[in-house]
């Protein structure tokens, strides 16, 4: 059953640090982290992203038209080297049990379609006399991937490959599962996305469906609020300034469309320890401002919150960003949040967000987009607030009554969040 | 200046009774009629809409070609025959100093450009060297009207001729100023808006500018904040079901851009006697729970508010139509509105909105866009509330407790609209 | 009735010398000059362009609003201080008259539309008893003249009004009409189009009719090939070798809808003493190689030859240019030509053209568009001829027998021309 | 080598008959039909369709995901069960030897790119120390065929892996290729084109390179003029009105890129004994005027001319079709053919073509695509020809001198045909 979470979903996810090359060790390392430092805060899903069938995978590059581990019945399993815990057919189910201990829930990665090598072999479909070669749509593969052929949702067996594969995971105790290849694949994959969501809602175990790359499109909103709990609204972030400012305009269009369970999705936070699988020493190359900007959109916009870096080697800024009570209130609470205005002030852009608050009064967040520290005066007509408003800064805690402006100074790339009764 | 106005403009407009052909008289019993009866709601504009400078206006139609009343700087005066108090050249300065009287506020209509007549005679403009045919723009002129060439804003003379005829309105005491031909003509006129922006905005006399006619190009959402007070996004409205139908999809376009001064303008409010132009009986062809409809989707959208029919002969339901001072506090009291989903249940299409609200709480409206009354569970959690929220049906008045759907009826083409708090 | 032309008209016209300012005695001048040394090669056609009806026009530059003269009827006659002998409403009657008597033929050129200043005087139509603003289409203006509204073709009196001007022209002797403002004007002129070919078809004197300005557009090339003799391909062609080169591409397109009366219009031949109306000296700006492409595409293209310098100033190259019978040899009896191909040769481009000889064999062209002189070979298999086929270049006039490739050397932006045997 | 062919090909292909499932006997036996009763009239090729690799082919239906026969380099080589000749490796070459030995040539049909199963065993490439995996282009596969990957034509091998397969074709004697998957595919498969051409030019064997299937890309005319013999215009025609209806368009538009060993393609001949492997009594749904339609729209315009039915039930009518040596004069002397008018006369399209003739004089051919017998007057100067003209109508025979009119009957969905002089 597709999950109702009241909240955007948080947790960790192996992509940004680990690539295809995740492994078990790395996995149940990162979940004891959250369980003992960030489970209180509201991080909870442990997600292994790509590949993880993939026995050769080494970093963020996929193994091209490799051998892949997969069941008699068509469906991928965990490379056993790599999760050994999965070995004797096991599957992620003892990986799961463990991180269930630690009061955490499990996510994996999965690629829409069949294994090309279940179609090479012709190999069956679990609860159905037909075969992988009888329901594979012939024109229809991924664009960056090359394990699977895409499947056409109007052959007998299409709905029982996909029925089989949940029933799989919903057995293994898959709380999330990430599926790719889909969101931006807009109309071919339609009814592909149906039959997976719908097997997803008939299946009797509650799970968060998450759906990539983005960019999704905005015209399908409806669509995705219909069959999934988060979908991507951009391609893959990572750490560089230009993804962070162009994400404003995309949280722009899709404000509209968030909350009540459905949440459009600004991708992983590239922060801490990323890119693990090229460089032990690799670090977020955003600065801390861009990172506080990056936080503060996120909660604002009430997006997926899902930690990019090996939080094995977590420093104390990093840990500062992701636990800010305050922030992560207004990550719960915010209600209606949409773009107030961009403006050019003394050279910079300054992007201006307002969101009202479920327990009274607004919260709005100031963007300083230019190269330079600007002050700026907020008019609390722009926010549609009286005069003698108590403003609090979100990240300082600094409290003050306002007259008719709030007067701040603003980082390059950085970002102010304040809440306004 | 351009004034800001706290909540969305609301008043009348003689567009939609008295077509081109509105007079004196009507103005000053309408005006009569809203200080006497409406005032205390908030109306207060009362706007002559266009061709009144045209002495043989007869009704909605235009007369092509026709000769207008001039003044000798190529500024349109009132036709004295409709307008007496114009007599002598004072222009609309009695009618405004009348209405100003009553606590109400002046509005006219006027069309981007200059006469082509002024063309044609070659006459001069005030504070100025130049002569009409230096800054007309040979290629501009409406699709729908010959009163007028546009201008051209890179010419010596064009600033000057816009704010010579912003300084005569100003004299003539008018508050709120309706610029035609203008709101969907983009590209081509961005640089004449801005012209004539600036014009109001340095004008002494505080003024609103309300752009027409729609549909505005969402893409100039920011264009239009900054330079007028309200802009039309739709063509002429009037009273068809499939245009109200319309006005959803628009409502929910421009739904972030609504607030702070500035209005997204869903146009006038074709209730009562409209069209006596034509026919003294005329009525609108809304039913009543479709007028139910409007005024909900106006008032928590936040569109501005102005009264199509002729007041004179007003009855009562569409008085109490316009009173209700739940739905105009709504109207006030919104914040960051916006549609929730559209839903078919039961063979009719649903729509759910909601906003914030100023005070605390939460505003819901439910539409029922189908052709039969039909039941409907409108679940708190798509509200994001929690169980147990007071509920109060404003239309009504009824009020109580949810437990975790408010269950209601809605009449074809009808609307609820809720305060939870 | 529209006439026949067995090949593409050919004759002067008076635009690129005197712009708006042409007058009676240069007309007279230059058709003496032709009736001397031109008509025997088949010129014929004497064409005053653009406002002769404004008796202020003194150049290129179209006075704006301005007076012109009309006769009662909402019909534009000679300003008769620039063409005396219409003086008494004679009208071009006299200027055609002598024409004729040269052996020449006289053309005029006419805007789409009713003069604007009719419609503010709501002047009578010749043969209806509707006025000027019965007939008047609002919205429909030239985007670059201010002369004329257009005519709404479905209203009462806009065919009498077209049939009124065509039998004014014919009663004067008018033998070519260029109609402007219509050939790119689609599909909004469509229909008026139609009206304006009917009215020459339905007069009992044969003319030809032109169509301005370009580029019309290609997906209408058979109503084109219905409605009129000739139609502009391009905007107006002027001395400048991007637009030559650019005349390539237009040529191309257009190659298949040449021919059997009907000819696609690469616009006056900007030669000689242009532009005279700013500058007694001016001369045209392309090389004499420039013009010897020009002339040898227009000629395998079958393109109508109007000459554009004034004729009395014709200095001996221009006149060779003109008369060079081979030329116009290919002028007459190329058939079906096109492009054979463009190639990159030595660094510069290269385009051959190629066409059937009514009287049998095959006539080629080769055009060096690039900036230094270069050396190329022709494969006679490229032109589909066998070895030994004779060769004669057309402006040199050598001839030789050729093995397997034609060797020549082409100026920068030059051109040779062969007729093949 | 590119192979230079002064006149548009001529032969039999093996597709519309019998489908993926032809076999060594059957093109054995229609070769020698051709050597017997055709060679004369100029057909020559005999060409092996799609999928000769697949040992089950059955019939036009593709087989998907199935083993192919291929040699240990990567490429694919006949299924002997199919073709027994080419057993113990000796490929195509004795079935080339035969066809060689009756004065034909032999050619086969290949698709883009590189077997999947090479991909998935990553197999070798002769004449590189690449494998088939190094040059694979991930995300380019067939939309309706399931056997091959696209290459990439960036990587190393690419040009080695089809160096190698023309080497092979040449050793087998091939001297013609249609290549498919292709000509409509861009801009994707451009580069990929390139490196199919330049194998084999570079390759010491002269072939004709053929491209399917259409429609190719207008545009793209220069390209496929220097890259290949012959390109497809359409999808796969078949013997349907609505098709061959179609084909004038596509047909005027390709006639200025057609000649001098470069051939637009308007697909093969539907004719006869067709879809041979659904039914042995198949036969073409064609009407006789509409196949005469069909051939006299092919000779003028000059496609190459590729027969399709099974030539061992050949008919009287259809034999006499396609050996009419006026028409298949035309087929090789017309010159820059293009079609003159399409007009509605008597409520029956008509479309008129012309062309030049190689020996002087004019060709002409008339259509009417109406569902009625209609008389119609081809004016001779719509072909720009002088009265008196003699006309031949090349499938009757008949001659006569003309005043100003051809006037013929001409059947429903049928054609004349005239030569001119």
């Amino acid at each position: 059953m597709l999950y109702y979470t009241k909240t955007a979903p948080m947790g960790w996810n192996s992509w940004d640090c680990w690539g295809a090359a995740v492994n078990e060790d790395t996995v149940r390392k990162n979940a004891e982290f959250i369980a003992q430092n960030l489970k209180q805060y509201g991080y909870e899903y442990v997600v292994v992203d790509i590949q993880w069938s993939a026995p050769g995978a080494k970093n963020h590059e996929y193994e091209p038209y490799c051998e892949l581990a997969m069941d008699e019945y068509s469906r991928l399993i965990p490379a056993e080297n790599r999760f050994p815990s999965s070995a004797g057919g096991k599957g992620f189910e003892p990986l799961a049990e463990y991180i269930h201990s630690l009061g955490l829930k499990f996510g994996i990665h999965i690629m829409r379609g069949i294994p090309r090598q279940a179609v090479q072999r012709n190999t069956p479909i679990y609860g159905s006399d037909r075969t992988a070669r009888d329901i594979v749509k012939t024109d229809s593969i991924c664009a960056w991937n090359t394990d699977m052929y895409g499947i056409d949702p109007t052959k007998d067996g299409a709905k029982a490959y996909y029925d089989s594969i949940i029933r799989l995971y919903a057995k293994w105790g898959v709380d999330f599962i990430k599926c790719d290849d889909i969101a931006r694949e807009f109309p071919q994959c339609e009814d592909e996305l149906k039959l997976i969501s719908r097997a997803v809602d008939n299946c009797p175990i509650e799970m968060v469906l998450s759906l990539s790359p983005g960019p999704a499109p905005l015209e399908k909103a409806e669509l995705f609020k219909q069959t999934a709990n988060m979908w991507r609204i951009t391609d893959d972030f990572w750490d560089k300034w230009e993804l962070l400012y162009a994400m404003f305009e995309r949280a722009e269009k899709w404000s509209i469309h968030t909350g009540a369970g459905r949440w459009p999705d600004a991708d992983m936070l590239p922060v801490g320890a990323i890119r693990q699988d090229y460089d032990p020493n690799g670090f977020t190359n955003f600065t801390q401002d861009e990172q506080i900007t990056m936080m503060t959109l996120w909660s604002i916009f009430r997006s997926p919150l899902f930690i990019g870096g090996d939080l094995t080697k977590c420093d104390e800024f990093t840990k500062k960003l992701l636990t800010n009570t305050e922030i992560l209130k207004m990550h719960s609470n915010a209600r209606n949040a949409h773009q107030v205005w961009r403006r050019n002030i003394d050279g910079n852009e300054f992007i201006l967000w307002k969101a009202g608050c479920s327990e009274g009064g607004e919260y709005a967040a100031i963007f300083n987009c230019g190269g330079t520290e600007s002050k700026i005066g907020i008019e609390l007509r722009d926010l549609e607030l009286p005069e003698g408003s108590i403003c609090c800064e979100l990240w300082s805690g600094l409290k003050a009554p306002i007259k008719d402006k709030i007067n701040v100074r603003v980082a390059p790339h950085g970002a102010k969040a304040f809440r306004l009764s």
